[in-house]
């Protein structure tokens, strides 16, 4: 669905959460394919019997990529990323849990640019525990609209 | 290759660069696939031909995740990723592109835990015209060798 969002139209508090994803051993394996990491936390079952984790963990980079993905659903016309700050793994996602994300406006300011403003979306990551995996700030560069 | 590199034994300015990898269109539709995330700057392109980049671009997700895995060969035993910050994607891959990466130890930090240190990886990604592509920091909590 393709909308036009002005900056003025962001709101500080705004909330939205997205459907879930239940992370599986064929989106690591896929990953791995992918971004070429073969590290054994994510593909030696035996060696991560060894470790204080016990169990092969998904890649950050998987779980920053579908969390962001779960998030895409509307494309704002008027807006574009503009980077991403605080990037944090804070638990280990083992293979079945299910994720969802939880994205909340928590900052607007002035740009450079007088005819942009940046919107900050914070973007928490769940397991189905209600327990944070992931959390990073999304910086959006937003159009003003024309006075 | 496991090793075990202590805070100590990082400096600041030390070098390393990767390896290239040309992003495909594979790479991209695998990537929405894993994603979820469709939207038309990836996947449309005749709605790209409208837009000011005129051609499919990859997710930015996908740079970062092909970025990350370039730089993973080595594991280092005594270090975990902390997080990443300042991640910003500065100009477009395009399906044909090659990237390859650059990361410099650009800070070393005291950690609460007095056994940790946090060093600061600086990963900055080229295409093959040598232009900027995505930069980020990469913050590692590395163990200090026991005195």
């Amino acid at each position: 669905m393709f909308l036009k969002k002005y900056f003025e139209a962001f709101d500080i508090g705004e909330l939205r959460t997205t459907m879930g994803r239940t992370i599986t051993e064929t989106d690591i394996v896929l990953h791995a394919g992918q971004s070429g990491d073969f590290f054994p936390h994510h593909m030696d079952e035996e060696w991560c019997k060894t470790q204080p984790f016990k169990k092969r963990i998904a890649h950050g980079t998987l779980i920053f990529t579908v969390a962001v993905g779960l998030t895409a659903h509307v494309i704002n016309e008027v807006s574009m990323t503009y980077g991403y700050e605080r990037l944090r793994f804070t638990r280990p996602v083992f293979i079945g849990d299910t994720i969802s994300v939880k994205v909340t406006i928590s900052n607007k300011a002035d740009h450079k640019k007088p005819q942009y403003g940046l919107v900050t979306e914070l973007v928490e990551v769940f397991n189905q525990y209600q327990e944070l995996v992931m959390v990073c700030e999304h910086l959006l560069l937003v159009e003003k609209q024309a006075q």
